[in-house]
């Protein structure tokens, strides 16, 4: 196979490998092809140029084009993936007949030029079975996500500590980034889908919380700059504004999320009420989630509970709804399961979700707590309790 | 067309769509589809949510998923990407029979679904399109760069004066962040590449020069995690160590990259001698470079003056090299041309180019310099004019 250092990592891989072995099965494919960074990471624990290969049964195949640490029999150099024929037939392997790649991380042209190195072969979406698989986090990965939440909530307790009066959303916000990267967070921000971007995480003030953007989060805001318009727009903090600070924590490349609100001296009273009904829909969710639960009830129970608080309108947006009030987060920000209209997944022991009802009030801005919780036998446990009331600056 | 707030910036995206039309035109094709942010931001000075779709001869047409701000008769709203021809149809514009899709920034999903949108049609890569037209700059753009490059020049100019003595390689590489993003960096660093990610930029310190990295950049480092093995490691600065700064910068959406070299202490002779090699090459191609010059060729002379110094060895990497001197840089940090070998990249007025002859010296790590620079019809003109000597911390 190959060598890693960490013997506990290597046997947690082995589990992964043996995790979608079963999907691939189920797919009815004979091989699946790994070679977008995210994935390789899940795969062998380290980011690599080049692709895994895990076959249907029997043990991986690592092609690297770059050396990388990784070492063993099954670790093979290769130029160029026209290549991983020649490399399969090497260790023994057959060539695939059905195949499934990453048709979501891929670009069209890597897809095109992959499905063409196995020619006849029936090719599949691969990126469905990997999510599928990553939906579940192994003892390794809860382990990793429990110490970042840890220090995801040693960073939030100190965010209130570096806001001055006078300062912009943004300001506040480069003091609370460099108070993250300083505790260790890598920094990198990474998330599934082309089109998503983002830097390090949102401060909505205001009513820039109401603001629509192009990408997928649960709320938007104006942005900076019109070349990346999502989160604080620069606007001063003043008095009355409710400020929500939604910075992600990537201590060990796997990311917890989680939300807080802080007020500009009082807020108007419909802010505190939502956010009431916020950390009622949370702890609602808490009481009735468990393994098989499905997660779009939990969708429902959370819009059903802002309606009946006459809050439906400012429930997850204002003029642009997220229809969702959770995703799973991981590796990158946005994995399953969704907790949304019309999802499919049942909730299963190991996932790790990120709850976050939230409310967009007009004149005063967002309010709502967000939190990464972990789905054990007993239900869900919180790995970031950082104090949830509205604190006051 | 759609209303812009800027006349300015409304006249250059005209110009943009005019240049593009001549290249559709010549690539046979009738229309080109873009839907990256990237491209979206470079044809309307915005990201959005949907498409543009560039007809080989007449006014564009934007097709929006969220209301974005773009308005006039050619915006349209569209809830997928099926709607096009229908959206086509309605502005009076005929079905495409050979269509311009992004092949390299599309997911291979969404490339196969968007060539299904067009029954019928010839589909061709309008990824190539893009980046030859994004090559040459437009006044506008040249603007935005000069104006970034200035203020870039001026935080570097501040690097030295957030080190202290016994910091790590990412100690100092977070109080640098910190002043370029208080400075007004959006902290967004774009590559193209699916597989390529960065953090704002990487400090090199010591044999840290040398570690091959899996994302093509000029030089790697190991990074502080196997999630992200690029650029600093975490290693204490000592006596004796080349610390190779390279961050770059983003204040409007476009990107100048500038490296400039620092020792602690006094480094061996080598590491100086080579950092003069590295200034003469940049001199020597500033001497020669003008519109019409094969991009090809200033690689060349670059690796000629390494191998009479005798530096061919550590010339762009030790064990692994890169096989270019300089790359274009905008939007996204590797854009056209590539000054590199079998490069078919020809100079052009307009062309932003970041030079960055670089050496790594073993013991001592990486020196060398890196400038923006902006081909004119004079020759090269410098973005980045920081101080080009190795600054003692």
């Amino acid at each position: 196979m190959f060598t890693q250092t960490n013997p506990e990592l290597m046997d947690d891989l082995k589990m992964r490998w043996r995790r979608l072995q079963v999907l691939i099965q189920t797919a009815g494919a004979d091989a699946l092809v790994v070679s977008s960074n995210t994935n390789l990471y899940y795969l062998c624990g380290r980011v690599f140029m080049g692709h895994a290969i895990i076959p249907a049964s029997g043990d991986p195949l690592f092609c690297v084009r770059r050396p990388c640490g990784l070492k063993g029999e099954r670790v093979r150099e290769l130029r160029k993936m026209e290549q991983l024929p020649e490399l399969l037939a090497e260790v023994g392997l057959p060539l695939p007949a059905r195949v499934l790649i990453e048709n979501d991380e891929l670009s069209y042209n890597d897809g095109l030029r992959l499905s063409a190195v196995f020619p006849g072969a029936v090719m599949g979406n691969g990126s469905a079975v990997l999510r599928q698989c990553r939906m579940v986090k192994t003892p390794y990965e809860i382990r990793i996500m429990k110490m970042t939440g840890q220090r995801h909530v040693e960073v939030i307790n100190r965010f209130a500590s570096v806001y001055e009066p006078g300062m912009t959303d943004h300001a506040w916000a480069l003091e609370m980034y460099h108070l993250m990267l300083k505790a260790g967070n890598l920094g990198q921000f990474r998330i599934a889908g082309s089109s998503m971007e983002a830097f390090m995480g949102t401060i909505l003030a205001g009513d820039n919380g109401a603001a629509v953007s192009p990408y997928d989060f649960a709320l938007g805001g104006a942005g900076l700059h019109p070349s990346l318009p999502v989160g604080q727009c620069g606007i001063k903090l003043t008095e009355g504004m409710a400020v929500l600070v939604d910075i992600a924590a990537n201590f060990y490349g796997y990311l917890t999320d989680c939300s807080r609100v802080y007020s500009i001296g009082k807020l108007a009273q419909p802010a505190y009420d939502a956010h009431q009904v916020s950390i009622a829909i949370r702890n609602a969710i808490i009481a009735v989630a468990k393994p098989g639960v499905p997660a779009e009830d939990l969708y429902t129970l959370a819009l059903e509970m802002a309606t009946k608080a006459g809050l439906a309108d400012c429930f997850m947006g204002a003029q642009q709804k997220a229809k969702f009030v959770g995703h799973g987060t991981g590796i990158v920000i946005n994995e399953l399961p969704i907790l949304g209209a019309r999802s499919k997944d049942i909730l299963a022991e190991g996932m790790t979700i990120a709850l976050e009802p939230k409310f967009v009030i007009p004149g005063t801005g967002a309010v709502g707590i967000e939190d990464t919780l972990l789905v054990t036998s007993r239900g869900l446990e919180n790995l970031t309790p950082a104090p949830t009331e509205i604190i006051s600056l």
